[in-house]
C-alpha cells in the first residue's frame, strides 16, 4: 500500500516487537543471573509461544489488509487478456507477512515440543527478515532518487537485523545480540513512520524535492539520529526493567518477611493458646 | 544445454539431493539423541560413502550429457582457422559437474579412511557449490533482463548454500545448518525447473516478455514462494522421519517384547518338559 | 569543516586513541600473564572509565567546534523561505561525534556498574565507528575523483575497525584484535592528516590534479605505506611497554630487596640496641 | 614489470610457498596425532623461523628486481618539472613485496620469542595478502576487458586466501584451513603464470583478442581448472607425505628393533665377558 497507512502499519508492528524484545531480553538476562543453575526460567517458554501466536495474528492481519483494501488485488494474481499481473506491490508485501507468519509458527512448534532442535526458530526469523530485505532490494528500482535512498537506508537496518539473528542461531540467549536486535527493530519501526511522513505527508504540507542532494544528506543523517533514539529507548527500557525487578524482589522479600513475622506470631499465639489450653485443661 | 532439459536435469539432481539431505540430517540427529554417548551411529559412514558414489555417477552422467548431446562439443575445446572456442556453455556446465564429482571422491576418501581430517569433505562440497555460483555469475552477462534476473536469483541460493556448507566445516554435524542446506538445495532444484518453464516453455504457450518490469517483480516474489515451499517440504520430511523412527522403535520394542514372552514360554515349556522328564526318569 | 583544521582535529583524536589503545592492550596482556588467576588487574576498570570520560569530552569539543566555528550552522538545522538545510556537512560531523560520545557514556556505565552485561561497550564503539563510515560513504558522492578516492580509502580502514571491534564483542580481551584495532586507528589518524595535506595544502604549494590517474595510484600505495608505518608504531609501542614493565618490575624487586635489607639492618640495630639497653639497664 | 618475467617471478614464489605449505601442514597434522599430548613437535618452531627468513629474502629480491630492472624507477618516486610520478606500477609491486617481508619479520619474531602473542604472525600474513589484493584492485582499472577480467579472477583467489588466513588467527593449527590456504596459494602461483602466457605470450604466437566475450568465458572456466589442478597437487602432496612419514616410522622402528637386538647382543657379550672376566680373576 503506497500510502501513509501502508508504512505506519508495519512501522507499528516493528516498533511493538522492538520494544517487547528489549524488555524480554533484559528479563531473561536477570532471570538467568538470579537462577542458581544459570538457566532461563522455564516460564519463558510460555511467553515465546504467546509471542509466536501474536506474530501469526499480526501476519494474518497484514496479509488480509494488503489483499482486501479497496485498491488491493483481492487474491487475484493476474487478469485480463493479454494477462497482466495484478497489484504486485501488495502481493510482495503479503509475501513478507507470510514469512513472518511462518516464523511465528516455528516459534510455537519449537517451544511447545522438546523434539525440534532449538535454533530453528531463530533461523526462521532470520530468513523472514532476510526475505523482507530481499524483496525490498528489488522493490525500489525505477523510483526517484530520494525514494530509493530512503528505502535503501531501511535495507541497512534490515540486513543488520538478519545477520544479528543468524548469529543468535549459534550464540543463543546472548543478551548483547538480543539487545542489538531489539534496538535495530525499533529503528526499523520508527524509520517506516519516517518514510511515511517524507513520501506521503499525512498533514499536507510542502512535498520533498526528491532529487535534491541536500535532502539525501539530511535523510542519511536523520537515519543515524533515529538509531541514537532507538539506543536511548532500549537503554531506558533496560533501566525500567532492572528497577522493576529489583523493587519487585524487595516487595516480595518484605512480603515474605511480613508473612514470616505473621506466621511466627500466629505460631506463638497458637502455641501460647495450646500451652494455655493445656494449662487450662 | 540452453533448453528445457538442460535445466530439468540439474534441477532434478539438486531436488533429489535436497530431499535426501533433509531425511539424512534428521536421521543423524535422532541417532545422536538415542545413542548414550551422543555420537552418530557408525553405519552412517557407509551411507556417506554411498552418497559419494552417487555424486560421482551423477557428475559423470552430467558431463557426458553436456559433451555428447547432438549439439555438444564432443570433447573439442577449439576448432577452425582462426581458432574459435567450441560450445563454451557446455564446457562450463561440464566444469561444474567436474567439481561435484571431486566432492563425491572426497566423500568416499574421507569416510572410508580415518586418516583424512574430517571437514575436508564439507570444504570440497562448499568449493564445488562456490564454483557453480562463480561460473554462473560470469555466465549470464549479455543476456536479456529477465534471463539475467532469474539466474541472479539462483545465485542467491547458491552462495547461501556455499556459505552454509563452509560453516559446517567448523560446526560439524549441526542439524540446523544441515536442514538449512537441505532446504536451500531443494530451492535450487525447484528453481532450475522454474527457469526451464519460464525461458523455454515446454508446452508451448506465450513467451514471457523478458524486458517487462512486472515480470521481474513477479519472479522475485515467486523465488520467495519457492523457498516457502522448500521449507514446507523440509518440515514434512522432518515429521515423516520422526514418525517413522518412533513407530519403528515401537514395533521393535513390541517384537522384542513378544519374542521375550515367547522365549519365556519356550523356556518354561522346556523347563517343564525337563522337570517332567526328570520326573519321568 | 572542509579545510585543513577540520581534518587535523579528528586525525589527532584518532592518532591519540590509537597510540593509547596500543599501549593499553599490551599492558592488559602483561597484567593477565603476570596474574596467577589469568585475569586483568581490577585497576584497569578505573582506566576504562577515564577513557570513557575523555571520549565524552573529545566528542563534546568536536560537536561544539563543528557547530560554532564562524562558518558553522550555530545549531540551526534549516532556515529561509523556502526552507533549506544549513551546513549539513557540519551537522553530519556533529552526528559522528555524537555517537563517539554515546560510546564514551556506555564505557563509563559498563565499567562503573557490574549490572550491565560486558560487551555492550564494544558493541556501542563498533556502532559509533560504523556510523562514521556510513555517513562518510554517502558524504563523498558528487566530488572530484581524487577526493572521492582518498575518502574511500579511509572507508576501508573505518569498516575494518568496525568489524574488528564487533568481533571483540564475542572474543573479549583478545590482544591480537586489540592491537589490530589500535594499528587501524593509528592509520585512520595519520590518513586524516594526509587528506588534509592533499586536499587543503596548509603551506600553499601546487594543488594536486584531482583527475590524474597517476595521483590516484600513488595515493592508494601511500595508504599502504601509512599502514606499514602504523604497524611499525604499534610494534615500537609494544616493545617500549614490555621494556618498561620489565625494568619496573626489576626496580620494584631491587627496592623490595633493599627495603628488606634495610629492615633487617634496622631490626638488628633495634634488637642490638634493645639487647644493649637491656644490658645497660 | 608488465612483461612475462614480471608475472613468472611472483608466480614461482607463490607456487613454492603453496607447495611448501601443503607439505608443512600435513607434517604438522601427523606430528600432532603421533604426539601423546596432542601438541606440534617443538622442532616446527625452527622451521617457521627459517620460513620467515626465506620470506624476507624473497621479498628483498622482489623489491630489488622491481626497482633496479633497466626500466625500473631506481628508487626515484617523482622527477621532472612539473613533477610526475616515476613508474608507479613498479613502486606498487615493491609495496606488495614489502608487506610480505614484514610478514616474514613477524614470523621470525613470533617463533623466536615466547613473549609475542601467537596469532600475530597469521594476522600479519593476512594483512600482507589483503594489501596485495587491495593494490591489485585499484591497479587494473583503465585496461582492456580481458586484462581486467584475468586480474579480477586473481583477486578472488587473493581475497579467499586473506579471509582463510584471518580465520587462522582464531582457529590456529586447523589442518583444513591450512590445506585450503595451500591450495589457494598454488592456484595464485599457476594463475600468475597463466596471466603471463595470455597477456605476454613468451613464444610469440597470435595475440589474444582482449575484447572477445568467448575468451572471457574460457578464461573464467580455465581459472576453475587451475583450482582443480591445485586441489590435485595438494592431494598428491598429502599422500606423498603420509607415505613418507609411515615408511620413515617403519624404518625407524626396524632400526630401533635392530639396534635393540644389537644392544642386547652387546650386553650379553659384555655380560659374558664380564662374567668370564670375573671368572678369570
Amino acid at each position: 500500500m503506497a500510502n501513509f497507512k501502508g508504512h505506519a502499519l508495519p512501522g507499528s508492528f516493528f516498533l511493538l516487537f522492538g520494544l517487547w524484545w528489549s524488555v524480554k531480553s533484559v528479563l531473561k538476562h536477570h532471570s538467568k543471573k538470579l537462577n542458581k543453575n544459570g538457566r532461563v526460567h522455564p516460564g519463558f517458554d510460555q511467553v515465546e509461544i504467546i509471542e509466536g501466536v501474536v506474530k501469526v495474528i499480526f501476519a494474518t492481519i497484514g496479509i488480509l489488509a494488503e489483499q482486501f483494501v479497496p485498491d488491493g488485488p483481492h487474491m487475484y494474481l493476474f487478469s485480463g487478456e493479454p494477462r497482466t499481473w495484478v497489484k504486485l506491490m501488495n502481493w510482495q508485501h503479503s509475501t513478507m507477512y507470510l514469512f513472518f507468519g511462518l516464523s511465528g509458527v516455528m516459534d510455537i512448534v519449537t517451544y511447545s515440543s522438546a523434539k525440534i532442535p532449538l535454533g530453528l526458530d531463530r533461523l526462521m526469523l532470520a530468513v523472514a527478515v532476510f526475505v523482507e530485505g530481499f524483496l525490498f532490494y528489488f522493490h525500489v528500482s525505477n523510483r526517484p532518487m530520494l525514494d530509493k535512498h530512503i528505502h535503501s537506508l531501511l535495507l541497512t537496518a534490515i540486513f543488520a537485523v538478519a545477520i544479528s539473528i543468524f548469529l543468535e542461531v549459534f550464540l543463543r540467549d546472548n543478551v548483547i545480540l538480543e539487545l542489538f536486535r531489539a534496538s535495530l527493530t525499533i529503528l526499523q519501526g520508527t524509520w517506516f513512520w519516517q518514510i511515511g511522513f517524507v513520501l506521503f505527508p499525512p498533514f499536507g504540507g510542502p512535498e520533498w524535492d526528491e532529487n535534491d542532494h541536500d535532502n539525501m544528506m539530511f535523510i542519511t543523517m536523520c537515519f543515524c539520529w533515529h538509531y541514537a533514539l532507538a539506543i536511548f529507548i532500549t537503554a531506558v527500557n533496560y533501566m525500567l526493567v532492572q528497577w522493576c525487578t529489583r523493587s519487585c524482589r524487595k516487595n516480595n522479600q518484605e512480603l515474605e518477611l511480613r508473612l514470616g513475622t505473621l506466621k511466627q506470631k500466629c505460631w506463638k499465639n497458637d502455641h501460647a493458646t495450646l500451652l494455655n489450653g493445656s494449662d487450662e485443661e
